[in-house]
């Protein structure tokens, strides 16, 4: 057995009680939403086979796939021959799984292999950890969990007012108030294309302009001009997409409208433009009969573009107000995600969250409660032999009442139990030494307080499950 | 984009929204006693230095490890001459990772590594998914769950009683009520060991034993006789591991003294032997002052041996009555976990509950409840764009009252809305129908009982929030 000093792999992390305490309290507001939608469970292998991976992603995101190697002695069935044809061939045939790089692409999976048993508008909502080869960074890890809600099998867009909807509730219910959901669809930014006098390049615009936090507006349009945009067009864009004026003395709602409305001259030769200027407009009315406060964190954004190549409809993103964290949130409507196995036109809509952000946020602001907190109630004392057989029916009395007890395993000092309860978070101490057998009144010491009382057990009981 | 078919890898599954459901049921309750008990929640990265990993299983673990290969183009790095060193070679410069075989060594990891910031005695639980490339068979998955409770840093026998009454707590609790949890000590096979005249054999004795249930009593003693235990001893082996009577007319926690109390007869020469016995008559007077009515399900099996090398105090395993399944959880107490990573003498006790098993047991046993089903409660059927139009603030006032609601997205045929219903084993349907939009009086379908009733809104939300 090995005895060097054990480490972990680069840009993964263990979490402690208190952290799964609090990602679990974050998790849990995720799904209760979800739920309260109508969104279902759905759980996939960590494990899938390089051919459903490859080619989804892009070359860079291939890249990026964490590879596992075939079990048994693979290796030692290879050929030197194998080896000089290359690290490629090789790799085909040592490895033929790989780490899930994302949820969409195994749920795209799962709907097609369960096509005939799944009843379609089909909504599954799935949380579970990815893994990406990035290079490890402050807030980017190797191994990092998704939440995802899509639903697939219908193009109405009551699914995008939802969306808005489940966003909204999410962070309002984990206290995060202060936020935007911004708002787009591609076909604007076909419209766009058109409108510059680019019809069918929208895919580069996307691509470029998705990178605008990053790299800024101008060389958004540099690296547009290098790709052969021609510097009129590129003029037509960036008015169109940067002198872009919020009226902002209308209330969220009007201006909103009033935004779409005037944005859509620019379309006045463009079929899809308009459409998804109408698209966007329909969203909002849903929103409206539904919960019209929503609207006041809704933003139309003309530049946001989601870099991914499959959305074809309405996208979104979320960023917090006032704090330096990028988009907590991100999804869009999708036409043809099952396609890429062989199920065409199956239309969906989705949405992720990105919980170690959101928890990053909720740190910063100080937002997580203390029942976000997995602990023990109560710590009995373990003074010596006689005080540890008294307490034990103490003990299972009261978790018969379903209080999280613990009685300290060993006769040890007192001062080393207080510790052990203090740094467990453990709220209340009870202190059974000889007085208290024999009066059956026990010592109950609140530890944020530090005030004692001597109470009989029925009433502790009463107390702690009030 | 390839256009195969997709599939899964071997031994690895999807999870449906109704399995996932029923999954989450059990590990819901597993969870609620495990920190009722005081253990709280850790959680480790599925990736592993393959340094921490290897060398804890024995050969045929090691074997059994998912590999992951090194990002980026390593293969290409390698030289010719590598590959002449030889697979074993080659798979050191390829890979560093691995996936995790358990949940134990990932948390010896965590503690030796955090050993400055644990308070101890650390109870920690941690429920996730473990990784092995065993060949595929019914019940035996290559990912699958586990559930771990352990606590570490005290000797306290107390430990070893509450891990029988969580064991208990929780089959209960799921509803499983005939089962049995068979108790030995790693000391009692010490001792047996001893008493038979092969004093320090413990271990081979410990792993032929082990295979008891596969192999038969024929063959166990089979195989120690190839490994050189005389014919003698073996005789003595038989007599005292498989003629051991229970004295069944008594009630069992007087049967469990008393088979203790004569199985010490052995060992009048083996101090090993004599502590084993005491430390289980320990655990049983903590369970007897605890929950006396737990004893009724626990048995001394001096046959029960756990393969695993790291045991050395009490050692447990369950299995459920009159269901054809093997045990379905284990575990005991080991006192040098941590010392293969450098730090020795934390002595520590776990169990394991394997869910696969729990849950196949609970399908043949019919124990899970509907409410394990995750759905909507309310599907509103969409007509025609004016009952869409009526149905929206309604739709949001039941969700605003948390009963999870859908409206069909689209407005198709009633009989295709109705299935959608019954499919996702909704249990109610509600109709807005122009009647119901003039009377104000919706109409409620009941869809277990097929009944309707018109009912004001108000009325509805009362019911179904009762």
């Amino acid at each position: 057995m090995s005895k060097e000093k054990p480490s972990l792999p680069k840009g993964t992390r263990d979490f402690s009680p208190e952290v799964v305490g609090k990602r679990h309290y974050i998790f849990d507001i995720i799904k209760k939403t979800f739920q309260k939608f109508g969104f279902q469970p759905l759980e996939t292998p960590t494990m899938e086979n390089l051919s459903v991976l490859t080619g989804k992603y892009g070359d860079e995101g291939d890249q990026l796939i964490f590879k596992v190697l075939n079990s048994g002695d693979y290796l030692a069935k290879t050929t030197p021959a194998d080896y000089e044809q290359g690290s490629k061939h090789l790799l085909r045939k040592i490895s033929e799984k790989a780490l899930r790089y994302d949820l969409t692409v195994p749920f795209a999976r799962f709907v097609v292999m369960n096509r005939n048993e799944i009843t379609f508008p089909f909504k599954r909502y799935q949380i579970q950890p990815v893994w990406r080869a990035d290079r490890p960074q402050r807030g980017r890890y190797r191994e990092f969990y998704q939440c995802d809600a899509d639903v697939v099998g219908t193009k109405s867009l009551l699914c995008e007012a939802e969306i808005v909807l489940m966003i909204d509730e999410v962070l309002t219910n984990l206290g995060i108030i202060d936020f935007t959901i911004k708002i787009n669809n591609r076909k604007v930014l076909t419209g766009i294309a058109e409108a510059i006098g680019n019809k069918g390049r929208e895919s580069e615009i996307c691509v470029a302009v998705d990178k605008l936090d990053k790299i800024g507006r101008k060389e958004v349009l540099n690296e547009l001009s290098a790709k052969g945009f021609e510097e009129d067009n590129l003029k037509s864009l960036d008015l169109i997409l940067f002198d872009f004026e919020t009226d902002k003395d209308l209330p969220n709602d009007l201006s909103l409208s009033s935004n779409l409305h005037s944005f859509s001259n620019h379309f006045s030769n463009s079929i899809d433009g308009l459409q998804g200027i109408n698209e966007l407009k329909e969203v909002i009315t849903y929103i409206e009969k539904l919960n019209k406060s929503a609207l006041s964190r809704l933003t139309f954004d003309p530049t946001l573009a989601r870099g991914l190549s499959y959305y074809t409809g309405c996208i979104f993103e979320v960023k917090v107000n006032n704090v330096n964290m990028g988009s907590i949130s991100g999804g869009g409507r999708y036409d043809n995600l099952t396609g890429m196995f062989g199920l065409p036109d199956v239309s969906g809509v989705g949405i992720s969250f990105g919980v170690d952000r959101i928890y990053d946020v909720m740190e910063e602001l100080n937002l997580f409660p203390e029942s976000a907190q997995i602990s023990t109630q109560v710590l009995i004392i373990n003074f010596d032999a006689s005080s540890e057989k008294h307490a034990l029916p103490i003990l299972q009395q009261l978790r018969n009442v379903n209080i999280a007890t613990e009685l300290y395993p060993d006769q040890v000092k007192l001062a080393k139990q207080m510790t052990y309860a203090d740094q467990k978070k453990i709220p209340y101490v009870l202190l059974i030494g000889s007085e208290e057998i024999a009066s059956g009144q026990l010592k109950l010491k609140n530890m944020r307080t530090g005030e004692q009382e001597s109470l009989r057990l029925e009433d502790i009981m009463e107390r702690l499950t009030r």
